[in-house]
């Protein structure tokens, strides 16, 4: 992502015990204190919100994902309710109205001496808010992507939206290193997702995705996704792919907020069934494609 | 850890993209940018090395193994060598040649656009180290502490000592909410290794600690302790303790840089052995002692 501005043009929004009545100012005047726990420990969380022509997609749904990851790290965040309209702003601060962009949000437990327990009484959860261009996947979108396979080394709690993501850029970087575009984890012999994506197979008409539990992301793509596998009545399961089924998978395609639906054409150097996007996968993209265009024009 | 001193007081070094040349500053004077890498990926590592009088202890072994950490990241710091003299002058810019000390050091992938491969060409690692005065843990040392077990539901790779440390901070949390010092995570029925600690315990005479690999942290006071083992001709073994095994162990204890060797006297609210330090717990701690004395007197 990318807004093709410099830090010292783009507005963000930022909040600190540093600075708790928090405001809109340029990027290059954000100072997270070296304490800030999620500098520290990676103690907090984030979430990723795509805007289509100045309106946000699915605000409500990564909002109520927001507050299952603060319930399950003990951060109290009460005013969560702010956080679209502060993106809403920051759209049009930066000029980003009639353009697809996405906001990144992260919060941490905020700022105190290093010391692993929470800081007792809670300090000023610390926010940072930007939103960006994003640059256009049509053609990843059309044509499908590489990816590869990697085990699963992260830990067991993937529903909570958590920052330390070394794990998950490891494996990225591993696919760039091997000319793929996305790395797909495999824990336990099963598909749990990618490293910022959902994954979904399909195997004779059957739509298959890992079940929503503790070892994937409950993407909001993924369930728009399997919604309108309902609408359109594809049978869909949420079940494991089991790893070994893999290679007899007709469809594989990958689904987030910022790519929507993306086919995997070849995964570990081989091709994903013919090779080329498959009908299901194309079929759910055209669907997507037109919920979003009934959402932008005021549905 | 604290110095006691306020952020406007205590200098710190720091050394990034948007100060690439480094220095020593003071902590309020640190700008942490919202696009590092360690801020918004947890893409880092850290190590915590500890000075007795002015002089640290084991700073080659702590950089053997911030070498393994950076390798198995893929980043490249050939700087490492200067650490422990930055870490030399912080003890002495802060006043703590005469006290136990320690230093935090903190190493980051760099400063770029958030995306997950790493930048290409690779940016200037972040840099940041504080060193504070460590409280006095006598009491802990010589009546023992309390400890709980927990889930052990982090990463893969804790041989890393990595940034990500929400897991640990929940497990910490979640003693100190019970009433105890640290929780001692579990894994698969096996004792792995505490929040910021590794554990040994001792049965029959043997002492035993979980081998070194890929679940736990090789710390370098476990590795001491090891040694000193040897020296007094205590059997020791490098074998998993299972969690069945726990209630019946004579002694258990743990060991950190901070710590050095911590008696468990009550485990999920029950009593260790006896509920008091161990003997051999206590021949290891006159040991450590000895060991770290000989050191401050220049053997």
């Amino acid at each position: 992502m990318s807004n093709g501005k410099k830090a010292d043009s783009q507005t963000v929004y930022f909040r600190s015990a540093d600075f708790p009545s928090g405001g809109f100012l340029f990027k290059n005047r954000v100072r997270i204190a070296p304490n800030d726990r999620g500098f520290m420990f990676a103690d907090g969380l984030y979430e990723v919100v795509r805007s289509y022509g100045g309106r946000f997609f699915g605000f409500a749904e990564h909002l109520a994902r927001l507050r299952h990851s603060l319930a399950e790290v003990g951060i109290d965040f009460p005013e969560i309710g702010e956080l679209p309209g502060i993106a809403q702003e920051l759209v049009r601060r930066n000029g980003l109205e009639t353009t697809a962009a996405v906001a990144y949000i992260q919060l941490t437990r905020g700022l105190c001496e290093r010391r692993y327990p929470f800081p007792t009484p809670p300090v000023v959860p610390t926010l940072y808010i930007e939103v960006n261009r994003l640059l256009s996947a049509a053609v990843e979108a059309e044509q499908g992507i590489a990816a590869i396979t990697v085990p699963d080394i992260r830990w067991s709690r993937c529903d909570i939206k958590w920052l330390g993501l070394l794990p998950n850029v490891l494996a990225r970087q591993r696919a760039v290193a091997q000319g793929a575009n996305e790395a797909i984890f495999v824990r336990d012999g099963v598909v749990t997702e990618g490293t910022h994506t959902n994954v979904f197979g399909v195997k004779a008409g059957v739509v298959l995705t890992h079940p929503s539990d503790h070892h994937i992301l409950a993407g909001i793509t993924r369930a728009q996704v399997i919604q309108l596998c309902r609408a359109l009545r594809l049978p869909v399961e949420e079940r494991p792919i089991l790893q070994a089924e893999l290679a007899g998978l007709d469809e594989l395609f990958l689904t987030s907020t910022t790519g929507e639906i993306t086919p995997v054409v070849v995964l570990d150097s081989k091709p994903v069934g013919r090779g080329r996007p498959g009908p299901l996968t194309q079929q759910l993209q055209r669907a997507f494609r037109d919920l979003i265009s009934s959402l932008s024009q005021g549905d």
